[in-house]
């Protein structure tokens, strides 16, 4: 699926870090929403609310799941999950296109 | 306007000048488009196909319109039109999000 059709964009973005991470909604008809964005290079500490399907578009990542010492890389094409409550941890050495859905 | 709805969003990002410039393309069903970005401080040229207008969503910058000498400053709130296959630039000082207009 390279396109979300009936969708609605929340035109404002959301900006992390000093824009390092920023990312904009999408909401869907069925009342689940995604976040479309972009991380530039650098290591994020991140929490969840509910639990999430990180999908790596473009780039390549190191990610440290919630009770794992291991760094795990994951590349264009790729994706992992995050469950709810949880705190993970991001390296980003070239920028990451990326899309999120939460599962609420 | 704080939302598009019933649009179509294409996932993968733009990404220019190694990811100081990033922007997701939102399709209209009366075929038109926008794009939803972020620029990052920076110079930047730009040139137009369809003429664009530019909605300053946060942020501040400095544009130099084709055929001007002048740089204007626009604030978030505030938008600019560029004509058809033109070219202008901007100054970005800190982060901006933007909405772009194209007129094809």
């Amino acid at each position: 699926m390279t396109q979300f059709d009936n969708v609605t964009v929340i035109k404002k973005a959301n900006v992390y870090d000093g824009g390092k991470v920023t990312s904009r909604v999408v909401k869907f008809a069925d009342g689940s929403r995604k976040t479309l964005g972009i991380m530039l290079p650098g290591e994020y500490t991140f929490d969840t609310a509910a639990a999430e399907l990180m999908e790596i578009l473009d780039g390549e990542l190191e990610v440290q799941l919630p009770g794992s010492d291991n760094w795990q890389t994951i590349k264009g094409g790729e994706s992992f999950n995050v469950p709810a409550n949880a705190i993970f941890k991001l390296k980003i050495h070239s920028l990451v296109d990326y899309c999120c859905s939460y599962f609420e």
